[in-house]
C-alpha cells in the first residue's frame, strides 16, 4: 500500500459533503456521488458491486427526497476460504466552518500528525483503511486470504433508513456463506491502545404525560386549587433514579448479567486515565472514584437519564404560566440480559404506583418510545482470538476489550438476522472528536489501520486452516 | 348619556389596534393613534389632558421603539369636593382573526346583547364607562359632584412600562389632592352579580439552575457515572410542594394573616356556582370541594406553580441528551402578610437544605427574578362604602367583596407611592374571556357601569358633605 496515495483518497472523499442528517437535494445529491465514488473505488479493486437503489424518504414537512444506494460488493468467491463481511457508512453529522472548527471541514487537513475533516475517523477513513488493506494484498501481489463482503451505506447518521430492510432481503443470497462480520465505526477507550469492542447497551425510551386539559392556565387564576400536572411529573420523574445513581423501578436489575471475576479482571487492564478522562469531560467528580466502576457503570450496569419535559415553560424569561399537559421523557440504557419488554412493564408499573398515591385528579399515560436491546458478543469467537493476534502483530500490545455504552443498533440487527459472529474493531483514538468540531483521525491510526485489518485477514485465515 | 353613541366610540376604540405586546412600528403607532383620540374624547369632555412622552424602550434584539404617552388629565378643580382618580389602559393582547376568534377581533359585533372585540372589556370599554359616566352628568346639565382626574396608559399588557416612575414623580403635583384612586381593570367572578375588589396575591418568582457543564452529554457515552442535572432539579422541584398543594418549604405559613370569622363568612354570599365554574375551566376535580375553600387559596393563602425548565430537551421526539445545565422555573403567590424577602430566604435555606443533602457534585444556583408584593386594602374606606351603596342603587344588590388571585401590581404602586385608598371596581363577568378569543363585553354590563360610575359619584360627594 501507499500510505500517501490512501490518503490522497480520503482528501478526495472528506471533500464529499455527505451530510445525512440535513435533509435538503444538495445534500442528498453529494450522498449520491459519495456512494458512486465509493462503487468506483470497489470496482477498481476487482469488486463485483451492486448498488441498490433503496427508494425515497417521506420528511414530516410533505417533502419526498431520495435515499442514497446502499452498496453491496464481493471480491473473493473461494469456497476453502473464510467470507469477512464489512460494514461502513459513508455519510457524516453536519459541520460547517466557522462553527468551532479550526479548519475547513471538507479539506483534510494534516496538523500535527492528525488529519483533520468531517467523516475522517466516522467512518470514511475506517472504510478506506479496510480498502486499502485489500489493495495491499493486490499491491504486493499476494492471494487475499480471505472472501471479502462490502456493506456500505449512506443514512447511518439519519437512522440508517432502509439498512435492516435490505439485510433481511439479502439474508440468503449476499450474506450466506458470510462468516464473519466486522464493524469499525466506534472508538478506543485510549489515545494509544487499540481496542475491540464486544457489546454494547440497549435503550428503552419512555414518556410519561400527565394531562389535566389541553390549554394552560395562568398561575394567578388558579393557583393553589388545581393538581398541577407539573407536580405530578417532577414528583413522577423524581421517582426513577436516586443521587447516588441507582435506578428506584423495582426489578430492573433483576436480569443484569451477574458479574463474573474474568469480566471483573478485564476492567483492570483496560488503558483509561482518569484524570485525563475527568479533565477531557469537564467533570467535576463522577459518581465512582476507580476505573473499574466507571467503566462497569457506563458499560454493564443500566443507566437512566431524565431528558426534559415537553408542554411545559422552556424559554428565557419568567411566564406565570400552569401548563395544562406536559409529557417527561426518560431513558434506560439496557445491558445483557435486560428485555425491553419486561422493562416496559416495571417501568409502568412503578408510575403508575406512584401516581395513585398522589390520588391526583389528573390522567396519566406512560409509553414506551422506544425499546433497542444490548448487543453482546461471545468474546472467544474465532474473529475476536484474530483480531486479538493481529494486533499483537501489528501494535505490539494486547487491546483493550471494551464495550460501548451507547446503542449502535446495526451490530444488533446483523447478529439478530444473519445469525452470525460481529465484532466491532474501531481504529480511532479517543479523542478523535466524532461527531463534534475538528473531527480527526490520526495518521498513524489510519496507516497502522491498514495494517491491522491486513493482518487480520492473515489471522483469520490461520484459523480455517 | 346616550348609550348610542357610546357604543359608537367604544367602536371606534376598538378599531384601533394598539396591541403592546408585539413590537413592531405598525402596531406601536397605532397605539399612539389610540392615546391621541382618547385625549382628544378628554379635552371634549373639558379635561385639561397632559400627554406625557416616554420616551423609548430597547428591546432585546437592540431595536428601539417609542413608548406611547401617558395621559394625565384633570376636570374641575373645586376644593370641596373630593377628588377621584380613575386609572385605566388603552392598549390591548394580541388578536387575530381565525386565531379562534368568530368575529373580526378589532371590529365590535354585537351577537345577543355582547359586544364582541379586542379590548371590549379589557380595557377599553371600563375607560369609557367612565368618561360616559362624566358626560352624562354634562347632558343633564348637572354640575359633576366630584374632581376627576384621569391617569391612561398604552403599555399595561407590556409590563406598565415608565409607569411606576411617573407616578413616582407626579406624587406631589398631578396626585396632590388625589383623595381616591379606582381601577376598574379586572372582573366580577359571576356572571350577573356586580364585585367590588379588595386585594389581590403577589408573586415572588424563582430560578433554581443546576449545573454539571455548560455543554450537554451524550446518555450513551456518560449515562451512569454522572450526578445528572436533570436528577438534581427535579428532586428540587419536587421538595416545594405535595399533592394536596400544600407547600413546603419551611415557615412559609408563619406570617399568612390569620382568618377572622368576619372574613370567613363573606366567602359565603359569593355568587360563585362551582359547577359551572368546574364546567367552564375544563376541570375535572379541584384540590377542593367547597366554595369556601376554593375562595380562599385562590385569594387568601399562598400557591406555588412549577412553570417549567429551561436548557432541558423540550420538543417533540426522542433526543437522548443529558443536559449538562437546567433552570428549573416557579413562583409563590404571596398574600397578606407575606413578605418576598423573607420568602426568599426561606426558599433558599430550603433548597440548599434539599440539595445538600443529595451530595451531589453539581453547582445550584437559586434567585428570586421577581418579587411583586400583594396588596390587600381597607374594604372600610370611604370609597368601600360609596362604592357598595351605588352598586344597591343601580343593580339592586350587594356587591360580592372580592379578592384577585393575580398579582395585579398597579394598586400596590398608588397605594404605595400616593398612600391613597385604592379600590378596584369592575364591570366585566366572568365570562368576558380578558386575554382569550372572542373578548367581549355585555352591552347591559357597559350600560349599566357608567350609571354605576356616575351613582358612585354622588355617593362619595354625600359622604364628604
Amino acid at each position: 500500500m501507499d500510505p500517501k496515495l490512501g490518503r490522497m483518497t480520503l482528501k478526495e472523499w472528506v471533500a464529499i459533503e455527505s451530510d445525512s442528517v440535513q435533509p435538503t437535494p444538495r445534500f442528498r445529491q453529494e450522498l449520491f456521488r459519495m456512494m458512486a465514488v465509493a462503487a468506483d473505488e470497489l470496482r477498481r479493486l476487482g469488486a463485483s458491486v451492486d448498488s441498490v437503489d433503496m427508494g425515497s424518504q417521506q420528511l414530516p414537512d410533505g417533502q419526498s427526497l431520495p435515499i442514497p444506494p446502499i452498496i453491496l460488493a464481493e471480491l473473493g468467491n473461494d469456497l476453502k476460504k473464510p467470507t469477512v463481511c464489512f460494514y461502513g457508512h459513508l455519510d457524516v453529522q453536519p459541520a460547517a466552518w466557522g462553527d468551532g472548527w479550526l479548519t475547513d471541514p471538507y479539506t483534510l487537513t494534516e496538523v500535527d500528525g492528525k488529519l483533520y475533516g468531517r467523516g475522517a475517523t466516522d467512518n470514511k477513513g475506517p472504510v478506506l483503511a479496510w480498502i486499502n488493506a485489500v489493495s495491499t494484498f493486490q499491491a504486493l501481489e499476494q492471494d487475499l486470504p480471505v472472501n471479502i463482503k462490502f456493506i456500505l451505506e449512506g443514512m447511518e447518521e439519519a437512522g440508517s433508513i432502509a439498512l435492516e430492510e435490505l439485510v433481511q432481503k439479502e439474508k440468503d443470497r449476499f450474506f450466506s456463506g458470510v462468516d464473519y462480520i466486522v464493524i469499525s465505526d466506534n472508538l478506543w477507550v485510549s489515545r494509544k491502545r487499540p481496542a475491540v469492542t464486544y457489546g454494547t447497551r440497549g435503550n428503552s425510551y419512555f414518556t410519561v404525560e400527565v394531562k389535566c386539559r389541553d390549554q394552560d392556565f395562568h398561575s394567578g387564576t388558579f393557583g393553589g386549587i388545581l393538581n398541577e400536572p407539573m407536580a405530578d411529573l417532577v414528583a413522577l420523574l423524581g421517582s426513577l433514579v436516586d443521587s447516588s445513581g441507582r435506578i428506584l423501578i423495582p426489578g430492573i436489575y433483576d436480569h443484569v448479567a451477574s458479574l463474573t471475576e474474568e469480566e471483573k479482571n478485564m476492567y483492570k487492564s483496560i488503558d483509561l486515565d482518569l484524570e485525563e478522562y475527568r479533565n477531557s469531560s469537564q467533570v467535576k467528580k463522577f459518581l465512582f472514584d476507580t476505573k473499574e466502576e466507571i467503566l462497569m457503570h457506563l458499560w454493564r450496569f443500566p443507566s437512566l437519564s431524565i431528558h426534559g419535559i415537553e408542554g411545559a415553560f422552556d424559554e428565557p424569561g419568567a411566564k406565570t404560566v400552569i401548563p395544562g399537559r406536559v409529557t417527561g421523557k426518560f431513558s434506560i440504557r439496557l445491558v445483557p440480559h435486560m428485555n425491553a419488554s419486561v422493562v416496559e412493564k416495571q417501568v409502568k408499573h412503578h408510575l403508575e404506583d406512584v401516581f395513585s398515591k398522589r390520588n391526583s385528579s389528573n390522567q396519566m399515560a406512560v409509553s414506551m418510545v422506544l425499546g433497542l436491546p444490548p448487543w453482546i458478543a461471545n468474546i472467544n469467537d474465532s474473529q475476536y482470538l484474530a483480531a486479538k493476534r493481529a494486533i499483537r502483530t501489528v501494535f505490539g500490545t494486547d487491546p483493550d476489550m471494551i464495550r460501548d455504552g451507547s446503542t449502535i443498533p446495526v451490530a444488533r440487527i446483523f447478529q439478530e438476522i444473519i445469525g452470525k459472529s460481529v465484532m466491532m474493531l474501531p481504529l480511532g483514538a479517543v479523542d478523535d472528536g466524532e461527531h463534534s468540531q475538528n473531527e480527526k483521525i490520526n495518521r498513524w491510526n489510519y496507516i497502522e489501520g491498514s495494517k491491522l485489518f491486513a493482518a487480520f485477514f492473515l489471522e483469520i485465515a490461520k484459523l480455517h486452516e
